[in-house]
């Protein structure tokens, strides 16, 4: 284990987030706020802790493997959470640093659970802040450190792929900082363009910016107490598109910059994600429309929450939680959807979904023709039998992290249905859950423990378990 | 497709069924009741049919591949749980075939969920045949038809494949028909020991017979209202050691009667499954003290539960739904557990989690050295690569199939945690659930249409998902 190299990254991600955090701190010096001070001290304790770290461990060597790739990413998003929790916990005004860190937490993993009851009593400057860290998060810190730091080495695909979502991940072009580059290029475009539609639509500037944001970063965190129930329609929708689109992968982008429409359109995680939205939006609108007055607000209703919760955004312009059965059940399932790989979304990942299914289908077939041989193909190319391994033990892996957050969960005052949207919306990066904390309602209730285990619960959904699963494990630490 | 031998095995199950059903028509005939010639009525069908079938389809050749096991089996259990809910439905007992079929279904396939608001209303021969519906269900009906029947070929193989449960299917001994013989005297040896321990702790003989082979098969349907609640203490511990019992793997009890008892004993199953239990007993036990009178009562009914849950028999003796938040969770995972492969249990199988979680641990082992080759071992033995892939396809179209069945519970008036607990206990064939379908409630107020689909999702779970779904696909069917 390379740790000079370790502790030297993670302490200039920790001089990055200072650098970040003087947007807030402009926010707050533009509205005047007292949080100001809060966010200076921050940020001086930031930039101390960053040089202090890349001063003391400036590492001999810079070679990293995959170990020392998970264990940089581990430690960088934990140590992310707990400095971007100061400002509120320095400002009082989340008094608790139990509940600063969840917040902080569930903001960098684009979760958007939130522990506030009155978020309309928030500064302008923190309230921002909170809504940024879904943009830095959303794309991936690491990511942005190998697109802005001149000497970093191709050695970096080790952090890339330790970060970055997905059962592949490949380099759009051949080289690592390239690709890094490219993805946030496509990533601030996209950004401001949905910021224009906001803004031109008649959405407040610091409304246009902190939700533009927020969509990007498919986070979730609001201004308001009802979320996104009190902007108008065309907000609403533009809302739902912009929520879908950042749910796709973004190597499609890529490749229709660069005129391969075809390799674009014609993949099947795409043609699967339409599908299934789709699907959920029609059935859904049917379902629900005895509540509203007029079909085109039960579609605006069902559109806005179905790409809410597949995309991992968490925005709200109604509570489903008041919707019938069958509409909450198939919110429950979403919840373990997810978006694109790829994408800057939560969840399972709809490729992974593809794959399983594939998976499935051949073993139908090995029962039938027990000599057959038959590969898994992904648009077009064949998936090595070692990714197929991979995905099984993931899924296995998937399914005990979801019953072991239920079953700590357990030990809280609420009931199963809760219980169980939480562990599903935390895991998978949504924000809200059913019953108890639902979209009206927030986690504030729940106990220090409990949100100790949801703050973890997040990293671990967000990072995909494994990363950090090996950076508490001992075996990553003994030397060979 | 061997159709004609198909049909012929069918046919040849019908018969067998017939003969058993003599045994709820002596019943009914010695307490002198009315359902006698309903059940009379029904033999007199199945022999019909039966005949009918074996002498129409008389076999040209006897061969059969795994296509044609998958079909046998899962056409076996259909037209098996429809013969059996004749007598139900000719005696107006259950006046709704939909219902018969429901609890017939629920029966065979050792599930135990009813739809009886009354059950100490039925009469004494009917009741019979619905707890021997458990005993025939527990160690499968083909495994019986290969015990007795003298022309079975060693082609039969591919028959208990698909009905046995469990990753990995051995046989015990060379002889495939030998194998069934034994595993049906150790079967029925265990049964009539259950019965001389509950006869003669006072128990009548009539109760003592339902609940030995009710306990035999891990079924859970019982004679009175709060299931085992009113019997003794003594009683209660018996049917709670023997629920254990029958959760364990079958071929540890030859090897034990072999002399083998190292084999038997360190076997890594077993030993998980005892932990599992042990763990679950202690912590339930501290946790619902609270509600109970004495240490001694809220242990025994800790032990009692986690027995009836893990083993997937469903009996109660009291009502799990009232207990505090920690033990209703840890009850809903250790549904999803079950019991020991090649035991009458449902339910996914400890062995299936063992090597899940040997695939995480070696998945995690390949991030940090990804050139190292590792083999899962399971009992010192080496686990074949194709045995963890199609193990890893399994766990997705199990959670799929969860997914599934949640959803489409969806469209009735349940609420989520209800339809999620009831999806668990059908699938894994166990019987209460939570919520509106606890203990103390039945199934009867779901619509037929849930009905219908939890009485497939019963034998889906029964028979691990494959052979039905290969049944219902046109692929099976087409002509190569």
């Amino acid at each position: 284990m390379n740790r000079r190299m370790v502790l030297y990254v993670v302490g200039t991600v920790i001089k990055i987030e200072a650098a970040l955090m003087l947007l807030p701190l402009i926010t707050a010096l533009i509205y005047k706020e007292s949080c100001s001070s809060a966010i200076l001290v921050s940020i001086g304790i930031a930039l101390v802790t960053g040089f202090a770290m890349t001063l003391i461990f400036k590492p001999g060597s810079k070679v990293i493997y995959a170990k020392e790739g998970f264990v940089i990413v581990s430690l960088a998003w934990i140590v992310m959470s707990l400095i971007g929790a100061l400002p509120f916990y320095i400002s009082k005004e989340i008094p608790s640093f139990i509940d600063a860190f969840f917040e902080t937490a569930s903001g960098f993993t684009t979760t958007g659970a939130s522990i506030l009851t009155d978020v309309e009593a928030m500064s302008k400057g923190l309230l921002f802040w909170r809504s940024f860290t879904h943009w830095v998060g959303g794309m991936g810190v690491l990511v942005f450190v190998m697109a802005v730091i001149p000497s970093v080495s191709d050695r970096s695909i080790h952090i890339l792929r330790a970060e970055a979502p997905g059962p592949v991940v490949g380099k759009i072009v051949p080289k690592m900082k390239q690709t890094a580059r490219i993805l946030y290029i496509i990533y601030i475009a996209l950004t401001f363009i949905e910021f224009v539609f906001l803004f031109a639509g008649g959405m407040p500037l610091y409304d246009s910016i902190i939700h533009a944001v927020g969509t990007a970063g498919t986070g979730g965190f609001g201004i308001k107490a009802d979320s996104l129930g009190s902007y108008s329609p065309y907000i609403q929708w533009v809302i739902t598109v912009f929520m879908l689109l950042f749910g796709v992968n973004f190597n499609l982008y890529y490749f229709m910059l660069i005129r391969k429409f075809r390799s674009a359109i014609r993949n099947e995680e795409l043609m699967t994600y339409g599908v299934i939205v789709l699907f959920s939006i029609v059935t859904i609108c049917v379902n629900i429309t005895p509540l509203y007055e007029t079909v085109s607000e039960s579609l605006r209703h069902a559109a806005f929450q179905v790409a809410a919760i597949i995309s991992t955004t968490g925005f709200a312009t109604t509570d489903f939680n008041l919707w019938p059965g069958y509409s909450k059940t198939l919110i429950l399932l979403l919840m373990f959807i997810g978006g694109c790989a790829g994408s800057t979304a939560g969840g399972f990942k709809i490729s992974r979904i593809v794959l399983l299914f594939k998976n499935i289908k051949r073993e139908l077939q090995k029962l039938l023709h027990p000599r057959a041989v038959a590969t898994i193909r992904l648009d077009g190319k064949r998936v090595d039998e070692k990714t197929i391994s991979s995905l099984g033990a993931y899924l296995a892996i998937y399914a005990l992290f979801m019953c072991v957050v239920v079953f700590l969960l357990g030990f809280d005052k609420f009931d199963l249905e809760t219980n169980i949207s939480v562990a599903a919306s935390c895991v998978n990066n949504i924000g809200p859950g059913l019953g108890a904390a639902g979209p009206a309602s927030s986690y504030a209730l729940y106990s220090p423990f409990s949100k100790v285990i949801l703050s973890f619960t997040m990293l671990l959904g967000r990072l995909e378990i494994f990363p950090l699963i090996l950076t508490f494990s001992p075996s990553t630490w003994v030397k060979k």
